[in-house]
């Protein structure tokens, strides 16, 4: 295979694919839909979830396992939310294989062993959840009840890509129970909140916090909230979500509780999830023609030593100054590797950590040995620089912090340049066709409009921004009076 | 439901089950054989996985992600591991549900979602992951591959059991691929160290290392490595095991490997793994008739502060004093529990933690504040002392490596009682009859053997021990020669 990758304007999705493979992300596997998380992607998410784990459990959260199968009657309980997921998945039948008796070494199912009911592997929890929900709680003294599960999911889509759109993916599910309309809603925002703050503190990628018109809405809820980006390619990646159920899930589950004033009422409910499609999107907001850029908050390796040596000797005489900085690094808390391997020459090593998207690459050689320098490349920008040893611990922790603004800056600057505000129907169709991005754009807030906007430009309302200033306005497409603009693009 | 307990005299069977539920460890849920863990269940797996992993690294390996699912095809490649799980496998047979047209509200599977091919829920991954690494390796640059993935598993046990035997469980397992034999045989027993030193250190619980005899084997390994621990009812334990499984998977999927000398060689394997089964050892190694008890490198809450007053004024008092302490604690790293609820009486409270095992229980009052004391108890002893409140941080933190000792310790003694060496097969049946435990005898080395032993005693070989001295001596069945003494007992 070839360690060249396509460039991103000759074909941005045929670049995503290679770079997901040559950067050892992930791989399509035997399954039809799911991947293969290889070590180093698997890094990426680890880092992820320890970052959002502490901030589920910084916000009163704590952690659960529920099963993975729902059976088919507590599934359809929820009316609409069997309705949204129904047509895509996986579903269990029987719970045994025999030996097929026409064909030697082959097994089939056995007939006789199938399931009185069949049990749907979860596309999502609440109905395992809330049933299981309706036995823990009967007082307000039980309430809130902020329980999160790191889980995989199967949804059998038809189109699949890796990280963005698997059958079978990994996330993070909370499910919360609260005694009053208003605290549900408030709990919702809370994980919009933290979502969005890991977005930008931790993957340096920028988001639109909104709302879900009508017909994006998650099924059984009555509100989703979401946080929207924007990739390179133009188009939007809906990048989490936390949903006010409403009390939609305690009365299909019968979920009541006492009040305080010895009422029994119907609980409310969220949910929010955020899964590694996060991943997609971190490759999508930063990497470029050279392969993967990493922010160093997530970076598996943040900093790569490479020795530029001829011989055994030289080696040594490296080895022990860089060992010096590997101890000073690792002190800060910066994870170094020193890539000491003689299997590999400087320029190979070099291309493949630029394609992994190490952020800072440290070079030492027989002549730096002779001045007391390094040379440091940082992976964002492809600058290089010669720095006296004895600065290598703070220059470089100090670089770190710079590429991780650096590239949150940038991902800013591309959103701005990439978002149109537009007032006719034929000002939107040519953003959306010569550069797409975002779109702002007033909208008469009628699903029917939604959905001949789509038909025509396939740009679909990504959200309701949080900060929608009220302005009055006519919608692009039908000219009907509306109050604020709504954001569209086109999305993955 | 009572908070009493069952006695573990009077039903060791019912006192598990009960304190399961009333220590909020885990229950059963909608789905036949499936368990939800609940919060503080999951604390405890969470600590055991942060440990484990920190050891898994530490020995070279990293974390990936394979499929859920197995096509039928890479299930049957291997086929002693397929006849192993083929009789307890949960099978998907279709990709959606539709409206059933005979009952209104009511979803059915949808005939023409039928798969092509079968997809297995994984009972445990060689087959998926052999045939990914197929792809993986090609020189023996790329070995070795030490790679570990935390999952759920599905095997349908028909007789089930929270913790100890599950449709469902989560666990670890470790795939590692060799150039060589010696290289593979000595990985797998790296990881059956490791999981005694885990067992040991943290767990408190002794274990016996072994290996397992041909009936017990692993479904397609060479030779299976066990640890074996001795619950309080005398029944073993298999609480972790590690496979080399030879080159039974790389035939079974053709992977193979150019060594140095250019010769095109099947790869050696290991596989390795322990579950939410550790959890169910843990409980039963160390609790009692009052509830759980925890070693304290294993609670999610070490110490429990409970503060026991009349009126705002006092607990304000009493918070004062207390907040030195946590802020004390958190600075050793001990986790601390401040319950200041006002809705429980101390009594309550008391008895709660007691049920929950936390490993060491603050109490401070108004006579306290005047003498400058707390009361310290230990949930191990119960022994209740009190002592200065300068002293509480050293005292506390001495006390917490003196409870994970002595818990360890008492387990030591009580296998050394419960271990029985014996040579005829009459003093045999008695022993295993009396008191259970581990009985070390003589074997004559064959299966009739170990399946007539089994049938009259229910015990089984729980392993041959790898310290094993080398003894003549002659089975205690069949009076055949034997040169070395097994473990038998009734399991788990």
């Amino acid at each position: 295979m070839s360690k060249h990758l396509t460039k991103r304007e000759d074909d941005y999705s045929k670049w995503y694919n290679e770079l997901v493979v040559k950067a050892d992300l992930a791989e399509n596997s035997a399954v039809r839909g799911c991947m293969v998380i290889k070590p180093y992607g698997f890094a990426i998410w680890e880092k992820m979830q320890a970052e959002l784990d502490r901030m589920f459990k910084e916000t009163g959260h704590e952690n659960a396992y529920f099963p993975l199968f729902v059976p088919k009657s507590l599934f359809e309980a929820e009316e609409k939310n069997a309705e949204g997921f129904a047509k895509e998945c996986a579903v269990v039948t029987h719970y045994r294989l025999q030996n097929d008796p026409d064909k030697p070494g082959k097994l089939r199912v056995d007939p006789e062993a199938k399931l009185e009911e069949e049990l749907v592997v979860r596309p999502t929890s609440e109905a395992i959840i809330w049933n299981t929900y309706k036995g823990w709680i009967q007082s307000y003294r039980d309430l809130p009840l902020l329980i999160n599960q790191w889980a995989n999911v199967v949804r059998w889509e038809m189109r699949t890509r890796l990280f963005l759109r698997t059958a079978e993916f990994l996330w993070q599910e909370g499910h919360t129970a609260h005694a009053t309309k208003a605290e549900a809603i408030s709990e919702a925002k809370q994980m919009q909140e933290v979502y969005a703050t890991f977005a930008e503190q931790f993957m340096a990628m920028p988001v639109i916090k909104g709302s879900k018109s009508d017909s994006e809405r998650f099924a059984g809820a009555e509100d989703t909230l979401t946080i929207e980006a924007l990739m390179q390619d133009g188009k939007a990646l809906q990048a989490g979500t936390s949903h006010f159920l409403g009390q939609n899930f305690a009365k299909a589950f019968d979920v009541k509780f006492t009040s305080k004033e010895g009422k029994q009422e119907h609980v409310w409910a969220t949910s929010w999830g955020v899964s590694t499609r996060l991943i997609g999107g971190l490759i999508m907001t930063h990497s470029d023609d050279n392969g993967l850029v990493l922010p160093p908050k997530l970076a598996p390796i943040q900093v790569v030593i490479v020795p530029i040596y001829k011989g055994e000797e030289q080696l040594e005489a490296i080895s022990e100054k860089v060992n010096v900085f590997v101890k000073e690094l690792r002190a800060k808390g910066i994870s170094v590797k020193f890539d000491n391997r003689d299997t590999f020459r400087p320029g190979a090593k070099f291309a493949e950590y630029e394609l992994k998207g190490v952020p800072v690459r440290i070079a030492i050689g027989k002549r730096d040995l002779e001045n007391g320098t390094v040379e440091v490349a940082r992976r964002d920008t492809l600058e290089k620089q010669t720095i006296n040893q004895v600065d290598v611990s703070d220059f470089v922790s100090n670089l770190l912090e710079e590429i991780q603004e650096n590239l949150f800056t940038k991902a800013v600057d591309f959103r701005t340049a990439n978002t149109t505000s537009v007032d006719t129907f034929d000002e939107f169709k040519e953003a959306i066709k010569n550069k797409g991005g975002f779109v702002s754009a007033h909208w008469d807030g009628t699903e029917e409009t939604e959905d001949k906007i789509k038909e025509i430009t396939k740009a679909t309302i990504r959200c309701i921004p949080n900060d929608a200033k009220e302005e009055n306005g006519v919608c692009v497409f039908s000219g009907k009076p509306s109050s604020k603009r709504v954001l569209f693009a086109k999305a993955y």
